[in-house]
């Protein structure tokens, strides 16, 4: 337990160092850190760790020693620049216990420009609110990591362990980054992830799967649009099937512990869609992008035999389609959920950093999307407690995220180090 | 009437000259002329003409010179690359009818390359075949005119008339091409286009609409999926609306003309679809491109204010869209069909050559897709005869024209010009 003086003594240098903190956390949101061209924002986050005296890593993710492990997701993309960043600080003497402080840095592309109040790379502070793609999610909270760590400093201490601190990409899409930081050996007795999780801890997160299908038409023109098949509307009944596959999995939550009081905790998305060539021409090839969501103990590859079963039993309906049946791509996620186990030290330990701060309890919260946390709950033996700041629009347009939050989550990580890791005197 | 001697001393230059025609039909082919990049085809086609000492032409399509034309399609590309090409021929003395042999350079997109039992803009002869993006529709067309005059010259003799040889782009999406001749000046006592019409002379023809409807979606993480409005899903009920319009618009065919025997007249496509960026972000945009056919004597504006009609109630149908209307944007093709009235001086004599040619009468039929004989035939006060040779899978993959047909029709059209030109001594 700290003193409550020394726990307001590090609010105080949270608050003393946020101004700097946003301008750190603005830079950030500059790098358009889109998925393979993560590479610029992390050799920045590498160049500020590096000044601050943490042992740097730096590497990009090779597939070859990650895809025999159970937590891979298949990946049809480059890694060529997805470059992973851990900046360690090691004691003098390990009196505490050892702790990850990781977090993202790739971003979700940001849509059309024109449905953006403002350009998306190019954040501003408006109230309480920083706007821009990546603010909330989740390049707050990469600075929040930093900064804590920093307040600690300023007031002339360091962890009394082993803290790595991690930034990662490939979060919105594989978690291979996370994964790649533990294969390379990264572990510890805790973690903390800031994801925006509205200044609550994740109890529970769903697993998700990534894949695209592929729908062939038989082209021809127009003219003898009846001698064709459509692929772009062969794909309508496919999508359709899928839908009702998201019901009926969400019927099976009642089994489900944390996740039986959500309204509809299995999300399906058709996120993307390219097919034809020509107005003119029957389209001969449509391809989408599908995401959904698997309850934790639910098992990837067995949810993909029935994702592809109910696929080839929609395409069976169509006389054209059961001749040409759809191709499915595995993709990306093809991950587990987790549930954090209550009661382990670490949450202890956060609730009573997060009461400091906030003058309030901890809540906990389930969320139905993918997150890292799975790699160290499920993979690293950690207790990972994924807790952020309150946020909007992630995803979408106008994100933002809410400053006063962002402070008050650094200052119960910086709490949650100090107690957790202990404090050795610079 | 032609005698009979000449007639097949012509008929035996096109055999003689067969070789070469072929030769120069598979140099086209090997241009890939897509939208925007016809313009290296045209020039090989300039050399061509000018080569054979015909007075040459060449300019870009110019939107200003045509954009209040009634037939005027509107564009949404640059014509900086969109070059015609014509060659003409003034006898010593006007004796005969002048004509317009008219072609278009421009290919549809090939589609994916693995669909193809080979490249696309790698010509190959198998057996009476010419295999090739474009072969059919209508590289072999442009050809024919071309050697068609060469079998000619080859007997020592030249058209006693003026002879217009047009090598136009934009007759796959817009008709803006042939305008722009039209427009520039270019006008005959009737016109030929050799477009792949198995044989037989095109009677009436549809016109033809082209328009991308944009939907926009309200985009949030996919976790909060139900917030959201998914612009891809959302497109499916106004493309089912549209395809309801189409059968509609069927049921009139019994008022037309030719096309009362028709199963299907008017063909509704949706050819092309993108929307979205990211598998697990809801999406928020999605356009397609859309394709449909009028009957003769439609008016473009008014079927294209029902058409929007139609999109506006479907998208009323649903408490999103009617909040968040599409946008229709009228991209292509505006243009009316057209009838060619039966009995003209032009088809009789088609009449007679085709029959000296083939060995069997003139056949006509009725056509569901755009020609640009609507140019000549609405607003050139000009029979245009669309005629040419047997083909398959055009728009399609594996597009394969008939050699034999190729060099019939190339026949027909030698012996059309001198009938309908005369002829006078090289």
């Amino acid at each position: 337990m700290l003193d409550d003086a020394l726990s307001n003594e590090i609010l105080a240098a949270v608050d003393a160092g946020f101004d700097k903190q946003v301008s750190y956390t603005r830079d950030l949101v500059r790098f358009p850190s889109l998925r393979g061209q993560e590479h610029t924002a992390q050799d920045f986050v590498f160049e500020s760790l590096r000044e601050r005296g943490l042992a740097m890593d730096r590497w990009a993710i090779d597939v070859a020693d990650i895809e025999r492990h159970p937590g891979f997701s298949p990946v049809k993309v480059d890694y060529t620049n997805a470059i992973n960043v851990v900046g360690t600080h090691r004691p003098r003497e390990e009196k505490g216990r050892s702790l990850i402080l990781n977090g993202h840095i790739d971003v979700v592309p940001e849509g059309p420009y024109e449905m953006w109040s403002r350009h998306p790379f190019d954040p501003h502070v408006e109230g309480d609110w920083m706007y821009g793609r990546g603010a909330a999610d989740m390049k707050a909270g990469v600075a929040a990591n930093v900064f804590a760590l920093d307040a600690l400093h300023a007031l002339g201490y360091r962890p009394a362990a082993r803290v790595h601190v991690q930034s990662v990409t490939e979060e919105e899409c594989t978690g291979n980054g996370a994964l790649s930081c533990l294969v390379r050996g990264y572990k510890a007795d805790a973690a903390i992830i800031p994801e925006p999780e509205d200044d609550m801890l994740v109890r529970a997160n769903v697993g998700v799967l990534w894949f695209r299908v592929h729908v062939k038409g038989v082209p021809v023109h127009v003219r003898d649009a009846g001698a064709g098949a459509n692929s772009i509307e062969a794909s309508f009944p496919i999508i359709s099937a899928l839908r009702r596959l998201e019901e009926e999995w969400n019927q099976e939550k009642s089994g489900q512990k944390y996740f039986d009081e959500l309204d509809h905790p299995i999300n399906f998305n058709v996120g993307k869609i390219a097919g034809g060539d020509w107005a003119s021409s029957v389209p001969s090839w449509c391809s989408f992008d599908c995401r959904i969501s698997i309850f934790p103990g639910w098992n990837p590859a067995e949810k993909a035999r029935e994702i592809e079963a109910c696929i080839t039993a929609a395409a069976n309906e169509s006389p054209f389609l059961s001749n040409n049946p759809p191709k499915v791509e595995w993709n990306g996620f093809f991950a587990e959920g987790y549930v954090l186990e209550e009661g382990s030290d670490a949450e202890l330990t956060l609730g009573r950093a997060h009461a400091k701060s906030y003058g309030a309890s901890l809540e906990t919260q389930v969320t139905p999307g993918y997150l890292d946390g799975r790699v160290f709950v499920l993979y690293g033996d950690c207790p990972c407690l994924v807790y952020g700041p309150y946020s909007e629009n992630i995803h979408a347009f106008d994100e933002r995220v809410s400053l006063s939050s962002v402070k008050r989550v650094t200052g119960t990580i910086a709490l949650f180090v100090a107690e957790w890791c202990g404090l050795e005197r610079l």
